[in-house]
């Protein structure tokens, strides 16, 4: 058996820590050989937490550090280039967060770093790895239900992030911080691109974030290059928990991922009579996690294999290329198409 | 075409009401020919809404009167016998309510007076003509699920029965009156005949259900002729409507027939946070009125097609005996042997 | 007790015969005094199912038979002017099948007659009636809630009506005639109007539609006038059966109604390993069969109480509005405001 | 904060090194100090994934190792005596999994050896942990459920376990083996203890257990001390996954857990039209690993804070006794009584 492969981490907040438990715990034939992060305090309690890889203050100290030989950022989404292009330089092979900048002009010259540099880049759309997610997109390409015809998406999370990350310019807003994992889907699942949408959205449970330009709910429709239609629900806002629901009808059936029935628990005592208290579930993370260390597995196994990752910078442009759009959308009315592949 | 079957009623309380109505909108080929009950404005007020057939106060008045064909008997079960032994002896087709009687001889008299004169006697055990059952039935039946192996199958109600009904010298009891039907499923689905039961039962919740000698609710052990297992639960005392499920493990496959989260409606305003309450179903009359008019059009074809009846006498006698043995087990203790046909 | 209203029906197809039998069985108070169709013989087939009310070959001749308080109009859309016009002329009450009309000015012309005339009318929004939307109702209306935010409501049926049927011309196309249900909704749970939308259609499914200038399927984005936001999907082709789900996010709660998990079957045989097969609703007649029942007890209730009705023809127009404003935006792109009440 | 509590595991099979695993990632506060197994092999390649404790080849030279502060045993159920022997003797806290042994001469041998050392001993009911579990139990015990009055619980496995560990005399049979979880829950949720039971069992599917003197499936009642009853089914053949569901329907209100419709897919292409295909849970072991996390995690806090432990010897005696009662019913026949602590 050869020696793991070395991943170094950049970003030991909320979603670097889960990557770096997911990779230290769950990814055979890896190990984590680093952790990046500004905040020496974050990288040591992180390390603490993942066997004591060797910690940095920088980038550029981790990849100059021995046994790294691959990336995985997650730092904030404004730095994503600057660490893409530092890594390949290095000659690194990188899996970068969603999404992969936050313009157009940074999001190419991220992926034309890596093309340059020849290293590998995957985007972190970590649906595309959820089982649920892979058997859907298994029976649609099965041929067993006809043509995708209409895509039907939402993303309700409990509450919204923090202003300070709401506000469009750092984090790209409800559609690029939220939406995009939809219109990833959208893409992968009807195998088809979006080329128009438009949006409407409110405020009403978090009017807060209209002083920052962002929405609390948003609706969106779309319209497919070869004719289908897809519509996108977000919210940030339920009282029940975090809901994700994926839909596809297509002509000879549908398929769905997320049921809002899902759920061990229920009980019926101190409600009104001839009703039953389904529990809902606790949070998405425990759902989505076995995406990401699936996501990892498959980021490490295409570097094993010598072959192309299997969600590239391509998709990370095109999903966020739909995200402008329907932001766009959602700012001055209207519909809007979405900006082809330079 | 020929002229339409004409049926007789005989009681017009709350099964017999149910039933007029639907002979009266849902059976073609049969019309509701006259009702009999000793209670002369219970049949007056029941007529007005189903086409205003004439009103009798007797069983043979009914019997004597023109264009009855076939008579449903709906009375109280102490006087099924009495009813089925006037019907057979005018050489009229029977549809009777379950159970056949109350005791093995009553039960086997009226067998007997139904085949010495030749006429028809089919039982009322709608379930079998519900169509999530029937659909059940089928795939058991089809091979794609192996042998049956374990029957589970239970009836949770809102509330017991008025106590002069509880008494199990009226209706008898709960294995006679509401286990009955599990019961009959269980030969049914299961394909094979109950041989001996256990069961236990409790007073919790009505503990003035003891002093007419009934039960609450009840666990029933069941052991079939050819090896298999089954548990039946009876309840009468549920906040969240009624509840009916039934489900059978076979070797290749398992069937379900009302699941719990069948419902229609949901919310989660005002509940603890993470939990959605999920309306159960208002009752269970609207799913087993299909089946009571499925029955009576049953009854119907097979007499219109000189056809024997599915549901026999016979069907009826050994779902009381699987009864009456869980019924002794209950008060006895140990487990009973089911008394075989005669 | 007074004597039952008398209703007379005109329009003895499909709808038209549901109507019938629900009143015939269904709404105390009332009875089915005669039936109005051109084809005498599909008036005499329905008059034998509901107590053979007399029949007549014209509106003309019904409304000039004795014994009818008020009308129930089931005939198709494009005569609905012609039939309210001469049912208000004739001071009858009237209880209209949707939409009220194909066009504004009929639309307005039916409700200007009706008012004239100082008679009911009632349009047929049977959802308004069926319990579950009943009970959904209450409880945005009951304050737990908080503010309604967002709508979402989808009708997918197995396949598409007859070509000459789903010719807009005829039935208003995809939008006035399927889509309207939802647009009431859209009004009556958010307690809010519809002033702008946005529609993408396709024809994947059925290419055919295509030639009448229909689609088999659509999305719609709804904006209110209070900046809340909504989304619709229309869809003619699902294998699974009648799918009709409504969701409403508010700002401390949702509610839903028509879970897709509303089943009471199941099965796991001859299936892939791991998979448990649901049978899905066999239609949603039996459910809506509820609210068109209980929407006829309501229309006799207003008469009998001397109150205005519930669903008005206001009511209609404003979902007629919504509808017509989607299916200009499905033609000719881009968001249409919806045109206001005059 | 002090220095982690040192765990050593004997045991480096299935499920010790799930334990492993969990202990090495998700207890805060404890870390994995050291694997002994007779297995040299096993122990170093579950060593390399949890961060390369030392390991040992007997519980004895685990136990005389530096900083192990208490045990946890995952050996076969043949040898806990034994270990609980050692671990005791030298002053060890234990957490053992369950059974606690094979007979009552061994368990009460365990329990009295702990007592005698003053060491703690917590039996592995990693039920008792799960959120669903603890949340059902928190509402029963609120108060809003009046009295428990009706207990359910089930346990379906896709397949029956090797032949050689099926042999009563290595596991326990089906009763010790896997309905010892069902009696524990049905104590602990009920509040009360089981006196008397009654087993049915058969071999439909698995003929072959028959030679070892097992069953395949099997239903059994329960009659507890204050009078309410209860019925567990086991069977060892799904064709649909795992599953696990426990019922309690008290006197004011019911809870569930492991509601059959808990998943996350479902599909309707390429099936009979009418139906849909809901995925069932792949594997019930993401959702019992949060249980025993939890109960690793409620033994290390139970020692930190100087507590006894929650789930005792005596629980583990108790629930022992019931599955050696209904095992002797199900090879005996007619009812058996709980055998009564010493």
């Amino acid at each position: 058996m050869t020696s793991p492969l070395g991943i170094g981490l950049v970003g030991a907040g909320r979603m670097g820590s889960i990557h770096a438990r997911l990779v230290h715990t769950s990814v055979p034939g890896a190990r984590l050989a680093g952790i990046a992060d500004v905040d020496a305090g974050a990288a040591a309690r992180l390390a603490a937490q993942v066997g004591d890889p060797p910690q940095f203050g920088s980038m550029a100290d981790l990849l100059a550090a021995p046994g790294i030989d691959a990336v995985l950022i997650a730092t904030s989404s404004s730095r994503h280039l600057e660490m893409i292009e530092l890594a390949a330089a290095a000659g690194k092979d990188i899996l970068c967060e969603k999404p992969l900048s936050l313009s157009f002009a940074d999001t190419d010259a991220a992926i034309a770093a890596a093309a340059r540099a020849g290293v590998r880049l995957q985007v972190g759309f970590m649906r595309r790895w959820e089982p649920d997610y892979v058997r859907a997109r298994q029976r649609l390409a099965s041929g067993d239900y006809g043509r995708p015809m209409l895509f039907k998406s939402l993303q309700f999370d409990p509450e919204p992030p923090p202003l300070t990350f709401a506000d469009p310019t750092v984090s790209g807003g409800i559609m690029v911080d939220m939406g995009i994992h939809e219109f990833d889907l959208a893409r992968w699942l009807m195998d088809d691109e979006v080329v128009e949408v438009h949006a409407y959205g409110s405020t009403y449970a978090h009017p807060e974030l209209a002083t920052v330009g962002d929405v609390d709910s948003a609706v969106v429709n779309l319209r497919f290059a070869n004719g289908a239609t897809g519509t996108v629900e977000l919210a940030r806002n339920t009282t029940y928990g975090e809901d994700v629901r994926t839909e596809v009808l297509a002509t000879k059936g549908s398929v769905w991922v997320g049921l809002l029935s899902a759920t061990q628990g229920a009980a019926s005592g101190g409600l009104t009579p001839g009703s039953i208290a389904v529990d809902a579930l606790d949070t998405a993370i425990p759902r989505f996690e076995r995406g990401l260390a699936a996501q990892a597995r498959g980021f490490v196994q295409a570097i094993r294999d010598d072959r192309p990752v299997a969600v590239t910078g391509s998709d990370g442009r095109a999903a966020f290329a739909i995200a402008v759009a329907a932001g766009r959308s959602l700012r001055d009315g209207g519909t809007v198409a979405v900006e082809p592949r330079p």
